[in-house]
């Protein structure tokens, strides 16, 4: 899934270049790079599949020369991850009706890719032969109240569990109680399943859906079509009725996952000085401390005298703002 | 004179780009290019010259169309201003020996081009015919420990002054003592003389350099002369004797000048909004009060919560500081 448009990391991440297509940790591969990359070894070249909004068919294509050109699924419009997913799913299912699917989102930050292999090899072989769907659950570090949490339940075999209920964003209090309980996992929004599995859930609790994408298989018309699905997460649209089926399981997993969703988890990830500034790019701090600095296009930047900010420089455009405002860089970048 | 360096500005202003060659009031004109503007009426284009380093002739060339190629003299090394103006001296005589002559640094914004001109012909018609040199003294608006001063002695005729004695850059007492008694006056080091009286006194002062000049007009050899001329500044070498010797004069002024020799006197002249923040670039500020902002080249600036900043930027390098912390700016550009 490669749809996101963002202005959270602006003017790093645009409209025009959202951060999926964004070498954003400075490595020299952009996330969407690094998300096919971690699939080495799981998914050959000819599976690979991306959904993405058709204004950036060509950024994909460029990035990502090893997807075959008819596998890349190119939006009119944005409506949420269900359509999304169902219509790979259902492309999947035209050329291989037993094919085993994993879901991932593209812009999210994966330090460990051998652990991330492992736990993806083992909800492959639970999700084979069963009506079962598995998200990856992560283990929290912290209290954090910007991702959705699942509720574990019994052993379902191996490392895999059952899943309770879907919990959505909690509050701080309630993303306390979840750590200290112990048996609530982030819900990274990574699916695991067989694609004969997702097909038929999808057509038990979203029939229209289902339709819209028989048509869209027949005629190929997704000009017309995909842009009337009804707009819905797979979260709403699947997991949470299959829940409650017991259909649900996750597999606990702890390979230094992060949606780098703001310029702290950014700012978490990057190696930082002993003052605890992270910067990619050439940035020389003097008394400067924990900031964030993103400025890969700038010959050189010097700091003097910032406490706790967020530098980014991309593109002619420069941000300089406090991190405990990094809620209004959408507002700004307008 | 156009020989500066200096890293002050930094990244604005670079050892290959130095202030003067700057458009560092965001007007359109680099400062080398008002400070032409500004004798428009004073001085056909034909009788301007140029001292710079030889490095920065092309850039002399490029911003100054209208100056006569051979009028542009190109230093190969730096010797300070007392040989910088012998040489344009002694080369202005080559070609007329009764010329009238106004020295200037090509680094200075005036405010008020027309009171400037005023002011100048004044002092033209005063030195004309005697043998006295004028120095523009500014009327000081603070007690200014950056500039030196001149003391003021007895009327000479119209607004003229005679200069009792130069005095170099004070402590911040002595500059309130300057500004209560109000006597003294900035030296903006912008000399008015005929070139038969500066030549003349550089002889009687400073014999050594005399005959430098006189053999580089006679030989050509600037490469083996110039450099090994005394180097001294045009105030120890000539003003001060000749202030002992009642041949200095002053013209009080007040046409809204300033050296620009820090980021402080930048912010003073430009617009302000009504936080204090100043910028030349496409800058938006959000809480921000006291900051100074150049980024010509930049599409846009964000900045939020900066209190007292200096941010610039230029040719791809950026540069965040403490406004308290400017005089640290050379040591970052390194």
């Amino acid at each position: 899934m490669a749809g996101g448009v963002g202005s959270r990391f602006w003017p790093l991440s645009t409209p025009e270049y959202p951060k999926q297509f964004i070498d954003i940790l400075g490595c020299g591969r952009t996330m969407i790079q690094m998300t096919v990359d971690r699939f080495k070894g799981l998914c050959r070249p000819e599976n690979l599949w991306v959904v993405t909004n058709r204004s950036y068919v060509e950024t994909v294509r460029t990035q990502l020369p090893q997807i075959l050109p008819d596998h890349i699924l190119a939006e009119p419009a944005a409506r949420n991850t269900a359509p999304c997913i169902a219509w790979a799913c259902w492309s999947i299912r035209n050329e291989d009706p037993d094919a085993n699917v994993v879901v991932t989102p593209s812009d999210a930050v994966v330090m460990d890719p051998v652990e991330f292999r492992r736990v993806i090899s083992n909800a492959l072989q639970f999700t084979a032969d069963k009506e079962a769907v598995v998200t990856i659950g992560i283990k929290p570090s912290r209290p954090e109240t910007g991702y959705g949490y699942v509720e574990t339940g019994t052993g379902a075999g191996g490392e895999i569990l059952s899943v309770s209920e879907f919990k959505e964003k909690p509050d701080i209090d309630t993303a306390r109680k979840y750590l200290e309980k112990g048996n609530y996992l982030w819900n990274a929004g990574i699916f695991v399943w067989n694609v004969k599995t997702i097909t038929s859930l999808i057509s038990s609790y979203k029939p229209g859906i289902a339709k819209d994408m028989d048509e869209i298989i027949s005629t190929g018309d997704v000009e017309t079509i995909f842009p009337a699905c009804e707009k819905i997460s797979i979260d709403f649209a699947v997991m949470e009725p299959a829940s409650k089926e017991g259909k649900v399981f996750t597999h606990p997993a702890d390979f230094g996952w992060s949606d780098l969703g703001n310029w702290a988890s950014l700012h978490d990830k990057l190696p930082k000085d002993s003052d605890s500034n992270a910067a990619v790019g050439q940035v020389s701090f003097h008394d400067c401390k924990d900031c964030i600095v993103h400025a890969e296009d700038a010959r050189k930047v010097v700091l003097q005298g910032l406490e706790g900010y967020i530098v980014s420089e991309k593109n002619g455009c420069i941000l300089v703002c406090r991190r405990s405002e990094e809620q209004r860089i959408r507002e700004f970048s307008k």
